[in-house]
């Protein structure tokens, strides 16, 4: 089983999802165009298919290891993550001032996806540096983004974000970790940190960790954290590298899954820190970060699904099993001819697909909102990114389960390598926020603070799409109408959240990931009806019958199987409350 | 975190719910009493809670091991196993003729509930033991019952299934094992069989494999396999163990989850067998047994819920993260005030109890139909073993989930615990029969065959629990009215079904999984309306407070944000089969 980058569907969502039409007209990206993306995720999809892909089950099997405070990772990634530096993938979609190649996320995102498909352990590095480089471009000082960002972008350092302690996870307002300005300037920062990805690893020279910790006299709670540049190796003023720094990795988590990459816990013993910015603005800048890797996440969450599907696939079609229930033959087929089988693939196909159609979107407004003061496409863009992580993550989940079920009694075996996506899925829906966090964000921050504004263009753009399809064949009204039940579905409850939120607060967010799982469910359906569009469009021009037949069956399907579903989250959000608020429980 | 056996729930279900009045006037059970099965089950919670839940974590941990052909259990297991022995655990349900303790299987159902809760991998063994001793039962000779059930029945030796082949998993017609009559009347037994649960291992003196093989002659496909006793060791004529048997274990898989129990390649080389009834009948024989074994898979998919549930809800009560989202306080509190928390613990709880729930309705008309000639019991019982089967062990993996997004970054780590069931549900849909072919079972078996009236009849009795509901508070209105709802559901897609099938048996299937998910959420949410209608009633009489208004609570949930799921399932079924059968895939 190798991994065959969909690089015509990511190129299909780039240029008919991604508003490619208002991306490359910024003057950022003027000097872009799809041939260029095409060409750099060609070449990213034969790295991530040959280097990395074949990583994948060894890696997982043999896991990372640690001794007296050194980790080691598997076989055979110091000599691929070298190759990553060297043929400069890390720049992909960073500044060229800063040594970057200056792509636009929609390539940036397309690229994470392959790499993550290739191998998530591998691919949560570069995502934790590209965190760090983002922080360090917003709000670095230009003496720090001289001394870090090069490095950073080149891949030769690594970057970790720091935030989680014992006692605060969700609420980072608890956060205890100190900073103590000491006359330099520099600050000394004490305190134990969690969970850090790649918090400690042997594939890079220098590891730049960002840390949120609260200064002297700072006030309690979220609003007095700080952020902080702590590297692992200090830097001196002229680039090289100087003394160790106090911050020593004390043990490394035994995770269920994403096993070659480092979960570290850290020790930070009065080691050297640098502010970022301002004091007690650490949590913003956090969430700007943050804002950009919980997108990221959901795409890994598209990635998992995307490598679970084709594996799922291959094996249906090479498994010869039981003759078809319609008795055409008295011969046992494969796999995939039995309707079962197909239903999971489907499902498996059109959620993975919808949630890159999603991603590819959300990557566009991104972009857009980044160089343009566009309220509308701004507001657009927030809404989105919730959606993409919560609604990708947790889909990704049932893939990953379903891509376990297609394979039978060899699914359940670690060396069929089905299994391994099913653990390693199954962090998206809780790291970088929780699927709850998400909805809280998408409840209380993108739909109630502007009374709803951004989720009714929202579905006044879904409306656009179901007229278009109206005008379609039998297959485009279906779709359509699917959509257009779907939005009532939305909008009702929509209407409700914004009546009843500000009445019984409890009642609303016991609704929020419902109400976030009808909406990146309604989403997906809709980035896939205006796939089928252009897919019409392209079979009407006589361009890849097959390729845009299958877009077109894959919305169908959607819109039939899945789009359903909305109305269930409909009736829990506006008749589920209260029965769960209401229950007890035994002490 | 300790495992805490439901067993005031447990006796709720086998009271109110199992038939118990049918079942405890059947001759067999006429001096079984409710207080008897009371005193068993406690005993017996007493040791799954001290003996075998502490050994879960660290069986999980160590795994089995081979070498040479022998495999080694974890430490811990052989002396547990010891006392499961010494106490008779295995002798519960069996008839007293054979040393048997003679209870139902009302109360057979609840034990093995909580072995398997305390550790699923220690609980395969007595489960393929129990698999055994109802085939010998069932279809053995007299000498054989005499030669092998008593010391199958003490647990003394263990017993195993043996289908499976790397080329005949789903599909049996193409198992390829020879069985050549030898002039003693014995067989010469060779082949190959993959995923041999407890196929090998050190916990007992003897293994009596049951081998599903083709005789020299015999028609080719599921009508010419026979059914054969291969002790590991051979018993001689006295009771006492003779030579090896030509039975060697080649291999153990490496698994995802159960990895305390060996899964077993077994390489028969002219092994001694002894036909077990008549030569070409083994897969009815199997079929009897499966029956038996689905429906004990169903209620290892309740245990893993239930511990998940357990663990989820511990952990959701100590850990303090967040103040509340109404703002009632500005101190961070336990994770379960939080809405969506309770959310996911209110869905763990209703699918586990509606699962338990339907497990002993579906036991109790079990043990009806196993001592009546009762065409209506016999027709019901059939009806639901396929549900408890698919319906109980799909919904494991998502209650498993669930118990993992709860404990929040935790929940990835391991040594936490809830990453474990997450792994071990994960082949309960798979074993004994994927979802699928369960789904078949029921659409083509259950419901075409008698033209729907068991159907009609579980419908039927739908319909009654609803008008009793009517009658009751608005709680108990509500519940009737969600179940009014999904048996609607019902109903129409199984008429859709009987129309459509005999024209389009491919749309039929494609919708087969569906329907079962609908039978089953409405059998659950049926059982739960019966449940809450005793709770009240034990309200009325003023018994047990705070567990009948859980009762009633898990009852009201489940109709407010579970059975709404059945109208997406009945949309699936009706219009949702094309676009899956007529979707193309790359080659």
């Amino acid at each position: 089983m190798t991994y065959q980058p969909p690089v015509k569907d990511l190129m299909f969502c780039i240029e008919h999802l991604s508003h490619w039409g208002k991306v490359s007209s910024l003057d950022a990206y003027s000097e872009c165009d799809l041939s260029d993306i095409g060409a750099a995720l060609t070449g990213y999809a034969q790295f991530c298919a040959e280097q990395i892909a074949p990583l994948s089950q060894d890696g997982d099997r043999a896991g990372t290891s640690f001794d007296k405070g050194r980790v080691t990772m598997p076989e055979g990634h110091a000599q691929a993550y070298a190759q990553f530096v060297e043929m400069g993938w890390q720049a992909l979609t960073h500044p060229v001032a800063y040594g970057g190649v200056g792509l636009p996320r929609v390539a940036g995102a397309a690229a994470t996806e392959m790499l993550n498909s290739a191998d998530m352990s591998f691919g949560l590095c570069p995502l934790l540096t590209d965190g760090a480089i983002e922080a360090l471009l917003l709000t670095g000082s230009d003496a720090q983004k001289s001394l870090y960002l090069e490095p950073l972008i080149s891949g030769r350092w690594s970057g970790t974000m720091n935030l989680t302690e014992p006692q605060a996870g969700s609420d980072l307002g608890l956060v205890a970790t100190k900073a103590i300005r000491r006359t330099d300037g520099s600050y000394a920062v004490r305190g134990t940190k969690i969970f850090i990805t790649y918090g400690a690893h042997d594939l890079t020279e220098n590891i730049i960790h960002l840390v949120l910790a609260r200064t002297h006299g700072a006030p309690a709670g979220p609003k007095g954290l700080s952020l902080f540049i702590v590297p692992q190796t200090l830097v001196k003023s002229d680039g090289t590298l100087g003394a160790a720094n106090a911050v020593k990795c004390v043990s490394i988590e035994h995770k269920l899954g994403v096993r070659a990459s480092p979960t570290a816990v850290l020790e930070y013993e009065d080691a050297t820190g640098f502010l970022i910015g301002n004091e007690n603005c650490g949590l913003e800048y956090m969430f700007i970060m943050m804002n950009a890797a919980r997108f990221t996440v959901g795409v890994q969450g598209v990635a998992t699904s995307e490598r679970a599907y084709q594996r799922a696939l291959a094996y249906a079609q090479g498994r010869v099993q039981s003759r078809p229930v319609n008795g055409q033959t008295k011969d046992a087929v494969p796999i995939i001819e039995h309707p079962d089988v197909r239903r999971m693939l489907m499902r498996m196909r059109s959620l993975t697909e919808g949630g890159r159609a999603m991603a590819a979107a959300t990557a566009g407004l991104l972009d857009i909102a980044h160089y343009r003061t566009d309220r509308v496409t701004n507001a657009l863009a927030e809404f989105m990114v919730p959606l993409v992580k919560g609604f990708c993550t947790e889909r990704a989940v049932e893939v990953a389960s379903l891509g376990v079920q297609i394979h039978g009694g060899m699914g359940f075996i670690e060396e069929t390598g089905a299994a391994q996506h099913y653990r390693d899925a199954r962090i998206l829906p809780i790291y970088e926020g929780t699927t709850a966090i998400q909805a809280n964000d998408l409840l209380g921050r993108k739909v109630m603070r502007d009374g709803g504004a951004a989720a009714r263009l929202f579905a006044a753009g879904i409306a656009t799409t179901e007229a278009e399809l109206a005008k379609g064949d039998a297959s485009a009204q279906a779709i359509g109408a699917g959509l257009a039940q779907a939005r009532a579905a939305f909008e009702t409850s929509l209407e409700w959240m914004l009546d009843n939120k500000p009445k019984d607060i409890d009642a609303a967010f016991a609704g929020s990931v419902p109400f976030l799982m009808l909406t990146g469910t309604l989403a997906a359906g809709w980035m896939l009806g205006k796939g089928a569009l252009a897919a019409q469009a392209a079979l009407d021009a006589g361009q890849d019958a097959p390729f845009m037949v299958r877009k077109i069956e894959t919305a169908l399907f959607y819109a039939q199987n899945i789009l359903p579903e909305c109305a269930t989250e409909q009736a829990r959000i506006l008749h589920g409350s209260r029965s769960l608020l209401d229950a007890t429980f035994p002490e």
